[in-house]
């Protein structure tokens, strides 16, 4: 047995996702319990120009299904950035998981070898899919879902390492 | 051609290390700029109970070198947690990268299915090599060298995802 790129994808979008989703968890409760809208905690940033939260989750979202659609060869879905509460971002993440999980196991076949077009506004990125996966989706990914612990925890959500890894 | 455990710990830990050194990097011209002792960086941390900036480094460090060592079989080697300033800290980088490089590649066949044992203070964690890298250490050394970026952003060193993601 070697370690595959569908092994890869499937494994680090389920617990990325499910951490995600805690995270969101906890922000809720952390809100009720202090008596503020947890709206606050979702409109948070580190820096004035970083992306709040909200943002994160969606660019997790859109990792995620980046990192599936295109090594498995899939026309990716659009997923509008109209998140604005809670409830919405949980969705948002559901669907993720829903996409990523629809995906047959045999369309990974040559994922490795694949080649990967992203354009952006000023290039088009070009990955052989091994590269794309391990040196821009994966640090991307974590990226994002370790942005939403930091800002959670830089505003007093109790949280510690062991939610971000998740269960086992 | 399929992906490797190998591959996948020399490609992340590699990139990882490199962007750790040139966000130190950074941190020491901006606090030039600004006139002031980049210690201070080194100590910050984004909530009260959070591990500062140096121990994210050590942190990240010792997980480079427990994945890469683990998975292929090697005695770990012991860094003390010594480093109080920006050259000792890029010094235990540039030593934790020295120590996979050394690592023949051989060494990681079968890395998929060897057990790894990792006493904590609380129980001894195991798992299988695959689950390992997947669900504990990729994510693990990804999270501190996020922590890295966001504490650095929130004290206003210029970085971007671009440095993040760091050179292809």
């Amino acid at each position: 047995m070697t370690l595959s790129v569908q092994q890869t994808v499937k494994t680090t979008v389920r617990r990325s996702l499910a951490t995600l989703d805690m995270m969101l968890d906890k922000a809720a409760a952390f809100a009720t319990t202090k008596g503020f809208d947890v709206g606050v905690l979702l409109g948070s940033r580190l820096a004035p120009d970083m992306f709040p939260l909200t943002r994160q989750v969606q660019l997790a979202s859109d990792t995620a299904k980046g990192m599936a659609g295109r090594l498995a060869g899939q026309t990716l879905p659009v997923f509008e950035d109209v998140e604005t509460t809670l409830p919405e971002l949980k969705e948002r993440i559901a669907r993720t998981m829903a996409f990523v999980d629809s995906i047959d196991a045999a369309a990974y076949d040559g994922a490795e070898q694949r080649e990967i077009r992203i354009p952006t506004r000023a290039e088009v990125l070009e990955f052989r899919g091994d590269e794309y996966l391990l040196a821009f989706a994966l640090p991307n990914l974590y990226f994002h879902v370790t942005a939403v612990y930091m800002i959670l925890r830089h505003n007093g959500v109790e949280l510690g390492k062991r939610d971000f890894l998740g269960a086992r």
